[in-house]
């Protein structure tokens, strides 16, 4: 009866899905009866599906693959939404199954229904609704079609999630004595995948005009971690002399001579009347820009005031985002093909006194000059002194192990994680964090996710308050035993009392902040993890050995810091940096 | 320069107004600061935002008026979404207020963005877009007029949740010389109701029809708690000698001769062969329906199997389902009225020997038979032999203080207190379920947000999976002293042993049960809640009058139970009904 249900399984396998997250529910029992025996599929249970989504969305991206999510109707299919609009954002392949009832019983009073179809708006590539009936033949032919259209939708173009809303009548459950079997003779639909590439006429003109152009700077956002890229990448930075900034989300620690410090020395850039010399020194002639989003906000501001001439964006497909307010051409190829290509086109020589060279040592000055500062501010200052969650931070990521998956929750965690960096050798870690729409809901869940299919240490540094919201990613009974979660506790969202307007009214606490007293410590204890708390810099360096070691299964270190002192700490910290570039 | 959004807040006031619950965020500082400082709101703030807009739809459920939301953008409007299809399906009136970006910067790669505009799909009543700017006069007006539509729409009809997305651009904070105020020549637009009526002519043809039935059975579906409305119905059926079934979450317990057991007897109507006498006795001629949805799944599917003759549903104003697929005639006048008017308009008194006093009569029976083998059966059996999570259950309810706001989780726990019930002495007690879309989700966020606009306890009936679910229901500062919460827990969700699909398949266990190790014990005393755990009668008997005493503070007891050892004692309780019936 329910056949075409079960064949969405095979189709499924075939068409390379390998991972099912599954929320319990009875309206999707076909749905999950058929991923639950089917051999080459394997599946896990999350009972929240808010988490599970963002579980799912963990594993495709870790994986670069699409992963499925099943759930039962009603709210069920909302909860998921959260981790859709992200995967949407952050180009992450999901392919998201809503059981529902049929058409006839919506709005009828029945329990856990509601308008699922197009429940996610704008916010998946696509939303297919399933036939509720299997009797003529072409209604079996257009379910299998969806299918195979809906799966290679997630991974075509910029990947994404992809909703099919699965409409299914009783019985759900095959009878005793019913043979359980997937169809063999498929209708399975190949796509191929081309890359874009430009002409050697328009490879003319670009090289053109790039030699006209005197100050060339490379912007680089969120990024998958991928050795060519940074190869190709370092070729025609070190070649060309072309400064590339490039926060910790785009994965380009290991490039030599990449710009991370961007956030502290173009703070000066806005203080009036400082440095206005350096204003000008860094503002580029020539942008070009790629990836997705971009943290640093003193780079986007510092941009937006002082826009290049023409600003040049490299993405395959997909709508382009005018982040710097700059952009004037879209060059449809991928970044890796357009340094590769770009490499073979240039001169391997640029001359020794060009305006490039020594606007590639303005940027690597203000680089050094931020590193150094920072070294000296943490490294010389007494101890107990500039102890705090910040330093917590750095510590942990210098600290990381060889093929560690860095995970950094929104909002504070991934911004002091910008400021502390990684270092060129740790080339071996990468790092990760839900920068599609910043949501604090879901990156335990997502570190959840990628700890499942990872081998080495998944590291999750977060806030007591992203932690805890989303404390439900430890609800589920396949804990990975390589999952570490750092939780920077300052009893609040601190991050408020680092910002200008609120700190100064008088609901800063309440309202803002939001003072709250849980820890993280029953939630992990729940979740049978390995738990420690730290107080002070000696009891931390004390645990943050055992808390990396590779054994001993999942754990949580706790930081308990003072928000107010750590926001004096990060104050002086800017300070210290602000000074000296003006020195 | 935002006065206008500063003005919302008056606004909501001077419409009536009285409680926002808010989320921490940067974007929505602006209308934080606007409600936070005026002197007629009440404000409280709640981090998880799934949690926060289930407390507001509780306390708006509770006191029958709009409640305010305020988030700010991206995902944490989305986090409101399983609410807010709540709050429309059982017409919860609530202003949802979201911060966004302007226009411009939508789909710009800026954190916390995404396409707000509709989020809510069809499950907000409206959903309005606030303007940009204010520099025109006319925009104004818009935006005030805007915001008093939206929050006549939550009240006008049937009630429900509406949506205002408001782009904001910084500053979002007053400077500290700014003056605060809020504008007193504002533009309010008051709404009237008004009550729908029949004529009288279509009261006479409404008389005459009604005299030509035999058989008239009155179905009621979830209605909030309502005095005159139970004495106006009671009139009715006693006098014109009226079945009336109504369900646990009809608030009609207080109703002489009200058929509740109707689960437990229809059950037998199904089984091929067995009392086949009963189908027809108890077939409805003329049925008259009020309400929101039915729990009991064994009237529905009786009713659709048995169809009336004629169906007229009672509902002043929006869309009618055709639960039991029989209706005939909307009749659009609130039940009050209709009862009251039927009242007046029908003979006081009907013959002795009448169909409709026989039928009436075969009501009776089935109810006392199930009363009685109910009370026999967990009163008469050995002390141990009858415990189990279903007993506890029975027990507290026989045990609740009168003015109890009385909470029921979805799934298990309602339908139990639907077999068990309150008793006709219990009228104090009000009832409430998230019975719009049963979801898991938002049951003890639901009871926390009735608990803080309520005076005596209010008491939350769960079970483990949908406690853990909401568990960032606990997760703030303002934790109400009068909540109690019964967790029942048997260790995953024990509803779908009781099914007969899942519990023939292997995968029961794993995929339908999700067997889950958790207790409520660390979530509760992580919110400074007291916490007592039982796991037999005696305990529990001790046990539940500490728990439901005034006094003490917020409160948790948790009953663990054998989920296998219960579904069999449900099993026998079945089979005792079955057997009594039929004898």
């Amino acid at each position: 009866m329910l056949q075409p249900i079960t064949d969405i399984a095979e189709l499924s396998a075939r068409l390379g899905i390998r991972h099912f997250v599954l929320s319990p529910g009875s309206r999707c029992a076909p749905l999950t009866l058929a991923v639950a025996r089917h051999p080459q599929l394997q599946t896990r249970v999350v009972p929240d599906e808010r988490a599970a989504a963002f579980i799912a969305l963990g594993m495709a991206q870790t994986l670069g693959e699409t992963v499925g999510l099943i759930c039962t109707s009603g709210t069920a299919a909302y909860n998921y939404a959260p981790a859709v609009a992200e995967a949407f954002y952050q180009q992450i392949p999901l392919l998201v199954l809503t059981a529902d009832r049929p058409p006839e019983w919506i709005d009828q009073q029945d329990g856990q229904t509601l308008r699922q179809q197009q429940l996610y708006g704008p916010h998946v590539k696509g939303s297919y609704q399933l036939p509720d009936t299997y009797e003529h033949p072409d209604l079996v032919w257009h379910l299998y079609r969806l299918v195979n259209e809906a799966i290679s939708l997630t991974q075509t173009g910029p990947k994404g999630p992809v909703h099919i809303n699965i409409p299914l009548r009783e019985p759900f459950y095959p009878s005793p004595d019913a043979v359980w079997q997937y169809s063999q003779d498929l209708k399975v639909v190949e796509r191929w995948q081309a890359e874009a590439q430009l002409s050697d006429p328009q490879w003319e003109q670009l090289v053109l005009e790039w030699q006209q152009y005197g100050r060339k700077l490379i912007v680089a956002g969120q990024c998958e971690p991928s050795t060519p890229l940074l190869e190709a990448l370092e070729h025609s930075s070190l070649q060309q002399q072309l400064p590339v900034v490039a926060d910790i989300i785009t994965n380009l620690h290991g490039l030599k001579g990449r710009i991370s410090q961007q956030d502290y020395f173009l703070m000066q850039t806005g203080a009036p009347g400082k440095r206005t010399g350096l204003q000008e020194a860094l503002q580029p002639e020539l942008l070009i820009t790629f990836g997705r989003s971009v943290i640093s906000k003193n780079l986007k501001l510092y941009l937006r005031k002082h826009p290049p001439r023409a600003h040049w964006h490299l993405q395959a497909q997909g709508p382009v985002a005018d982040t710097f307010q700059s952009l004037t051409r879209i060059v449809p190829v991928a970044p890796l093909h357009f340094f590769q290509e770009l490499n073979k086109r240039l001169p391997q020589t640029i001359e020794q006194d060009s305006t490039q060279k020594t606007y590639y040592t303005h940027w690597q000055e203000q680089q050094s000059l931020a590193e150094g500062v920072a070294t000296a501010f943490f490294e010389q200052s007494p101890a107990g002194e500039s102890w705090g969650e910040f330093a917590a931070l750095r510590r942990c990521l210098q600290s990381l192990p060889e093929g560690t998956q860095l995970h950094l929750a929104n909002s504070m965690s991934v911004r002091y994680a910008n400021f502390a960096g990684l270092s060129q050798d740790q080339k071996g870690v990468q790092v990760w964090a839900n920068r599609g729409t910043s949501g604090i809901d879901g990156s335990s869940s997502t570190a959840v996710g990628c700890a499942v299919v990872s081998k080495g240490l998944t590291v999750l540094i977060t806030g007591d308050m992203a932690f805890l919201y989303d404390r439900n990613s430890l609800w589920h009974t396949f804990l990975p035993a390589n999952l570490r979660i750092l939780v920077l506790n300052n009893g609040g969202g601190g991050i408020f009392r680092m910002i200008e307007g609120p700190r100064r009214q008088p609901e800063l606490e309440e309202f803002f902040v939001t003072h709250q007293p849980f820890s993280a410590r029953a939630s992990a204890l729940d979740a049978g993890m390995q738990y420690a708390a730290c107080h002070s810099r000696e009891e931390f360096e004390r645990e943050l050995p055992r808390f990396l070691a590779p054994n001993g299964g999942a754990k949580v270190l706790e930081v308990f810091s003072n928000s107010e002192a750590s926001t004096e700490l990060f104050g002086r910290f800017k300070k210290a940096i602000l000074s000296q570039g003006s020195a």
